[in-house]
């Protein structure tokens, strides 16, 4: 089994790390990080390079598809090399996954069209303009694609999917493994639970706060 | 102010990038990837690369240090370079913080010596070992120095100590936009909730199991 990650410039590091560290870990899997280059691709703070270890070409058929997200607008969601191999590789996948904002490239490549999806919170209705209909849950499935919302909800959409894949006992042991006993500091991590003056703020300014 | 994410041959990821996601938001703060060279280091899996843009003797005062795990035996523990480092930065750091066994860097380094602290509940004993006062609590601080347990528990440890950083508003602005709203789908991320055949698997063979 070949698990295929993507990187594209200006990625969000932990929406590939997440999935990376959970359902990466199906026993005798294959996973490999790829990009249009192989080589180091920047991240969206800039700070941050994740090597892709091989060209988009050199990986035609992975069995499952990794989709990060990344800060909007999303460059690549114009018709390209990206969305061209997503199309591809698609139609011979057994799961095709997002996170976050990866779900918008999975939409604008046609996938996702009339199924149900998610993203980060903020992108909500930018996925129903792609003609999908977005759900507010940390996880979706609809057929073989799995989405999840915002950056920190890959690391969920990794463990369900392995359990799927690999059985409940290897995903919890994984979970075990990765101490995955979350313990937030704050509640704040939707919008129906952060103080609603941070939500405006995040949603009026959050290119200025994050990056 | 300086943060300073250490790599090194056989880090594991997640570890290094949920602090980065959240504690690296310091408004202003320059985050830094460092290693004993720059380039790309390779993970505990060998299939992950992430880039040290800068060396150890680039950064030589940072104002706050994290240092990811990696399954043990950690080789860097040994004393060498990491080490000397480790103890130097941590002359003039304002926090030294770790994830995972991470901690067992900061002990061999000597700088927890008589102090609570973490690690992955498998590394416990061990860091006990180097006369560090160990706890099960999923992030300890004592005086300037923040442990956290395994992999994942980065991310609550990068959040608490933002908030004690930047504020409570700040903290749980990342947290919104990250959209750290947990929803494990298994609730095993500890040894007290996990499964106990699975606990006593993980725990007699780890290093099997998970790379």
């Amino acid at each position: 089994m070949q698990i295929a990650i993507v990187l594209y410039d200006r990625f969000t590091a932990l929406d590939a790390v997440g999935p990376y560290e959970t359902l990466g870990r199906v026993p005798g899997a294959e996973t490999v990080f790829v990009a249009e280059q192989a080589g180091p691709v920047r991240n969206d703070s800039g700070n941050l390079a994740l090597t892709a270890d091989r060209s988009l070409a050199d990986v035609p058929h992975p069995d499952i598809i990794v989709v990060p997200g990344g800060p909007g607008p999303l460059p690549l969601a114009a018709d390209g090399p990206l969305l061209t191999w997503l199309r591809t590789a698609d139609a011979t996948s057994t799961w095709t996954t997002s996170v976050c904002t990866g779900s918008l490239l999975l939409a604008a490549a046609g996938l996702l069209k009339g199924r149900r999806a998610t993203s980060h919170w903020l992108a909500l209705e930018e996925l129903e303009r792609h003609g999908v209909e977005p759900t507010g849950e940390r996880v979706v499935t609809d057929g073989k694609y799995v989405t999840a919302a915002g950056v920190s909800s890959g690391i969920d959409m990794g463990l369900m999917l392995l359990g799927r894949i690999a059985g409940d006992d290897h995903a919890q042991i994984v979970q075990l493994a990765t101490e995955y006993d979350p313990q937030p500091p704050y509640d704040a991590g939707s919008p129906e639970k952060a103080p609603a003056h941070l939500v405006e703020l995040v949603r009026t300014h959050s290119g200025v706060i994050l990056t």
